[in-house]
């Protein structure tokens, strides 16, 4: 058996992961690493420094290797590095989820141009068993629902907002000096990070093409430590969900923002950092996959299966797991935010209790929305009345007329609520 | 592409799953069905009555035939038309647990000489991504622990004994009228079903041969209300637990019972007849796979998975997807229950609680068990006591001394308690 000659671009956490990891795989050669700093001190036992380079187009250009592994993340110069690692004929692996969902398109039509194979098990949900079991085992279903947790800082974070009772500012503080959160955490806060990787997940597993363009998406900073407790109180727990639905004709639904998930959900009970993806189809059901979305480990365990499966297929003379290419031949059609269906939890501070849960029962009456739970406290130091209520399903344009109509009140939080 | 031509043997509740699901493939042609009874009447849309036979041997066979899908159950005649169709140059899909316990080594071998695969999905945890995920992107993985609920029976009966206090006869009375247990429940709740599944499971995931009868089994039905109870107050759920850990050396613990497991933990979230498997590895760390671990539509995604994949390798000449191959060089050598180190729940009814406080604390004291939980209630009734101690970590044969030296009182139940 020949041995497969991989080249990666990168060596930080997961590179690391990796190379440590292929340690014990005999049929996997590294011919090469790129790195930023060839000065840097790294504590990797085994590694031989005559392997490093910091010029990754000695990587891409290597006559010798057959798989370019991309470890290095972002959009520059990652996808020009590919471009012409496809064209000089080299599979890839990558855990680059923001180059795949806004350039994901463009690698996977070169790739199946130049018969190459494009895998990223690691760009989404890092260990987790997702995109493989989807293309093969699950490649008898019409996957048309997708809910999941894919971020883990955010995860951290409300999970300590909710264990703790404590603010979003103080928890990220916290987690910001564990090294749970970046400097700068717009990334995952924001949602940017989790929109990325619905997007490809959401292409893939529908088989249509999903632009993150027509992602909606919504972070995790103005939910309080007040919303926490309420939800609680009413049987739920706040977690930011991502979210792909497509129907019959093709109308896809993607979207990231935090949701009410209840209590007997799977959903609810995953913490902390770990991630979990729901996945329904027919005839399956519902699967729920789920384990540590990040870290070195983790992460690598899928880049190496990434390398083994082509390295499995090369050795059969055959340069592809047929079932491993990404199809979709043509787009998603987007679904605009504004005219989905949601359930919401509302949060009202007013004065006048029982003045508000009058207005507010007429203001959505007249739209027809109905109320199926309503909480109320008093708040005594300033004698005003706090009115949570959670809504039936309606559109999502009406919920924001019906915000427009409460204008004498202070409308706290709105946030949508998974059925 | 060149069509792929099965003979399905079997046309139960995941035959006609399987048939449902395949009429939406153009390149799998359904040749042959064979079934036990011609004349019983179907209600299965689009079925063809001419390609039914009621000669198995038929479609074992028959030369057109490239696969051979096997959803009948039982040892016989499986084994033989499984030997034959493999011997007749076959790749087999099949669904049966027990044969693959029983017989997967001779099988596995056989279809290794005659460069034919054997999938089997839907044999363990119905439509659950297991086995494809475990060979394919967790091939980087050296997997040293499972941990799982396989029989969705014993889970719907523990349960519905948990959210109702009712007694497991009661249970099962109304799982039996609501055709979740067999009329004979034997092989589900004794655990013969789990057993079936984690020896084949373990085989994969160690890559070292478990034997069935090196796999301790105990079943569900001396679990009390009256435990279900108590663990509840103690922070538990009581579920019905297939595990299997291997070391360094390939000493394999295989077991199936009953066991208290932490509310924290994710497989005290698994309800009904959901199952769910907790896989740990280098370098993934622990992934949780959980969905429909048995019916008509689930398991039927299983099947029509592994079909497409022997319908994507064969239609590129090559016959097999080498990660898929059955392979385990050598034996795992057995634990003996005896041997292995728990910690346990034991209950007791004694007519002095202090007396038999002091009496277990002094046998277990004698030989080094630490107790980590005690619960002592009142039976007024009857003055008795019960009381409830949960152990530290010991050897299984210590407790057995323990329960010996414990004569004058009834010990009413002892379940292990997992970490």
């Amino acid at each position: 058996m020949n041995k497969t000659k991989i080249g990666i671009i990168g060596l930080g956490t997961v590179g690391s992961g990796v190379f440590k990891t292929l340690k014990n795989f005999s049929n996997i050669e590294i011919v090469k690493i790129s790195v930023k700093n060839l000065d840097k001190p790294r504590n990797i036992d085994g590694l031989d420094k005559s392997l490093l380079t910091d010029n990754s187009m000695e990587i891409v250009n290597n006559p010798d290797i057959d798989v370019v592994v991309e470890l290095m993340g972002g959009v520059n110069p990652a996808y020009e590095l590919l471009t012409e690692a496809i064209k000089n004929g080299k599979h890839i692996v990558t855990a680059n989820k923001e180059l795949l969902a806004k350039h994901g398109e463009e690698l996977f039509t070169l790739a199946e141009k130049h018969n190459k194979v494009i895998l990223y098990e690691a760009a989404i949900a890092g260990g987790i068993p997702l995109i493989m079991p989807i293309k093969t085992i699950l490649a008898g279903n019409k996957i048309n629902k997708i809910h999941a947790i894919l971020n883990g800082t955010t995860n951290y974070i409300l999970t300590k907002m909710d264990t703790d009772g404590v603010s979003y500012e103080e928890v990220l503080k916290e987690a910001q000096e564990l090294g749970y959160a970046e400097t700068d955490p717009t990334g995952d806060v924001e949602g940017f990070d989790a929109a990325y990787k619905i997007t490809t997940l959401a292409t893939i597993a529908f088989g249509k093409r999903v632009k993150i363009e027509n992602v909606y998406r919504e972070g995790i900073t103005k939910i309080r430590k007040e919303d926490m407790a309420k939800a609680n109180e009413l049987g739920y727990k706040i977690k930011l969900i991502a979210t792909a639905t497509i129907d019959e004709q093709d109308r896809a639904d993607v979207r990231v923002h935090p949701m009410l998930v209840s209590k007997n959900a799977s959903l609810a009970h995953i913490n902390y950092v770990t991630n979990a993806i729901e996945i329904t189809g027919n005839p399956v059901g519902t699967v729920v996959l789920s384990g540590a979305g990040a870290g070195e480990f983790p992460t690598a365990s899928s880049v190496v299966g990434d390398i083994l499966a082509i390295n499995s297929e090369i050795n059969k003379n055959e340069y592809i797991l047929p079932m491993m290419r990404c199809r979709h031949e043509s787009n998603a059609i987007p679904v605009k935010i504004e005219d989905t269906f949601n359930k919401y939890y509302i949060s009202i501070t007013a004065p006048n209790a029982i003045g508000v849960i009058a207005k507010i029962g007429t203001i959505c009456a007249n739209k027809n929305i109905s109320l199926s739970s309503i909480l109320q406290k008093e708040v005594f130091e300033n004698n005003n009345a706090e009115i949570t209520v959670i809504t039936e399903k309606c559109q999502e344009k009406l919920i924001r007329e019906v915000v427009e109509e409460l204008k004498n009140c202070t409308v706290d939080s709105i946030i949508r609520v998974a059925e």
